[in-house]
């Protein structure tokens, strides 16, 4: 059972962004007036709908909705998208009976083409007919554009005055490389707390999930991560314990989100689980772990179930981290193959291979005796990314 | 017909490293001994031949000799791979009658493994026999690892003393991504010029060329390239003059050799030829440049003949390049596509499409009216690269 927070209902249709018939218009509606924050994309060109969504939040801290369409990025459109983007707030304000400055916007599909205005006022009167009726998961779905998967998570925390629910939505297969925020997600919870301390705690949840992954090294222009908290549990968070409760939940929400993308990367079959620990610092550890999971080399091995440690510490001694190198070890799927400079001298490819058959591989790495320590997951690099890419546009 | 610089000779033999019957030794020989400077990878863990090869050059900047074998890279084989190393040189010092520190040595091939000692014994004798029969382009051949093609080129520059020769061979096709310097390559010339000047001509020509370019932005543990400089046309480089005409021979020399290399990328069927002007600085447009050029993306995108833009952009908004977005402008293949944050507003496909069948794709980007530049040689991203790396050790 998905555990949905308090005070939030869902909608969703098919608009034709996308192909007929499908769901790709999504609405998550909070009956009261949540307290409202968000982390957007730090890419240098952002889409109409971060520049929109960002100045709404800066001006207020508080939201009812969030509106997301797939299909169309509303990127690279100039100030005409910008334009579109508030068109769209007003009309789904006027139809739901919200001011238009609550309801948030975010839009995922192909960068350049303006919003299709008649497709938008098609769609936006049928929501309110569903509202309420739709699922998280069917909400999920409608916002997925090469997404294999609707991707959704949910806890409850436990506060001193009872219990609160969080429940993180996504969607994300390519083009993946957070680097602030990343791709689009809404995380919302009927905890109740003010403005500064939830977007706080929905920046480091986000800094310890969606900023640790990678399917391509690409960063989006429209990466959003939309939170909601409306109270509607009626119970604060008051303390220091409760704080940490709240945060130990979002956080893990986000980040079985992060680990859903990366499963789910386009053409990708495996997840390196990517753990640097013993680095003179967390930058370094951080340059390492992101230098091996952004090597194609190592994606490629890892797609083709081959331990080759060679490309890893290739990869390594490229990062820029501080190291030495006789200190370094390196182990795939628990068994150690490198260390003191030198492979180990046996032949471990029969433990190897069952090993790599895995859906998950873990690249486990030490630079030495340090304190620095930082894990990254990234997806492996396969023909059907190749297949995907090289056609995405046509 | 093949420039060869005066007073150099080749030989090649097949030692059994790669396949059966394939020459995978190569050697060349100047008959006087060459004033001799090498440029090396940066890569943390470097290959027992680079750090045998540099120390030789901090020693002294003279050589007679370079040995280069492939199919073993001699990395990460720790005392026991320099001692190997070393014990090659002095083999091969023997049997050819010259000092074993006058050899310079390379490897290329597989990480790992230490050096087959009986085929060096059984196959270095066998060099001498063919020395001086065998041609550059057979030298080319024996260094090869999954190189298509043998990488060969030369220039003649007129000094003012009279013309001397530049000759230029290299091997490469993956793990390419050029810090300092980049993958295996040997430039000979016949000139007269002492050791300082020299070198500074050879890191110069090498940071022109072959540090521009990308495969897969992997940086090899093995990356040298040596020149020697034997002086054996009797013309000295004296004057300014001669000094520029000489390094815009080995520069052109160097630049040719790396288009070769990213031309024969693992898998590859674009050169892409980016271009950036307009930066504030040439830091930002390398920045710019390198960052376009590695993208999974764009790389793909290219590969399947997309006149994608919006990947180029999302590239640029991320690679941390300071820049205006609405003062970029991208053109590919010629044709302008993005201006004033706005794709052009005329469907150019009909037009693109047979231009991107070409194997060079230009991609030229201007950042605004700032005066940095820089440009950038990359290949696209297919399915023979997945195949080639899927399976290379295997």
């Amino acid at each position: 059972m998905v555990l949905v927070p308090k005070g939030f209902r869902f909608a969703a249709q098919a608009a034709g962004f996308r192909s007929a018939g499908r769901n790709d218009l999504g609405l998550v509606v909070s009956d009261a007036l949540a307290v409202a924050a968000g982390v957007f994309t730090k890419n240098r060109f952002q889409a109409a709908p971060v520049l929109v969504g960002r100045e709404m939040l800066e001006n207020r801290a508080t939201a009812r909705a969030v509106l997301i369409n797939a299909g169309q990025a509303n990127a690279c459109t100039g100030d005409e998208g910008v334009r579109r983007c508030r068109d769209v707030l007003r009309l789904a304000g006027a139809i739901l009976d919200l001011p238009a400055q609550d309801i948030l916007p975010a839009s995922t599909g192909v960068i350049g083409p303006q919003l299709p205005m008649d497709r938008f006022e098609a769609a936006v009167p049928e929501l309110p007919k569903v509202l309420g009726k739709t699922t998280p998961i069917q909400f999920a779905q409608a916002i997925m554009t090469t997404d294999a998967y609707p991707k959704i998570a949910w806890r409850e925390a436990k506060l001193s005055a009872g219990a609160v629910r969080v429940l993180g939505v996504a969607k994300g297969a390519g083009m993946i490389c957070p680097d602030m925020a990343t791709l689009l997600g809404v995380v919302l919870t009927d905890a109740s707390l003010d403005p500064a301390p939830w977007k706080a705690l929905l920046a480091k949840a986000v800094d310890e999930s969606f900023n640790k992954i990678s399917v391509d090294g690409d960063t989006s222009t429209n990466d959003t991560i939309y939170g909601l908290a409306n109270g509607a549990s009626g119970v604060a968070a008051t303390s220091a314990e409760d704080a940490k409760a709240l945060l130990d939940a979002v956080t893990e929400v986000c980040r079985e989100l992060a680990y859903l993308v990366v499963q789910d990367a386009e053409g990708g079959t495996r997840v390196m689980h990517i753990v640097v620990s013993g680095a003179k610092s967390d930058a370094d550890a951080e340059l390492a772990a992101r230098t091996v999971g952004h090597s194609p080399l190592v994606k490629t091995a890892v797609y083709g179930r081959d331990p080759n440690w060679g490309r890893i510490v290739a990869a390594l001694g490229r990062s820029g981290a501080d190291f030495d190198p006789n200190q370094v070890e390196v182990s795939m799927s628990g068994i150690r193959l490198f260390a003191h400079g030198r492979p180990e001298d046996v032949d471990f490819d029969p433990l190897l291979a069952p090993r790599l058959t895995r859906q998950e591989v873990p690249i486990h790495i030490s630079l030495g005796g340090g304190p620095g320590r930082y894990e990254f997951l990234a997806a492996d690099l396969t023909h059907g990314y190749i297949d995907v890419n090289a056609s995405y546009r046509s």
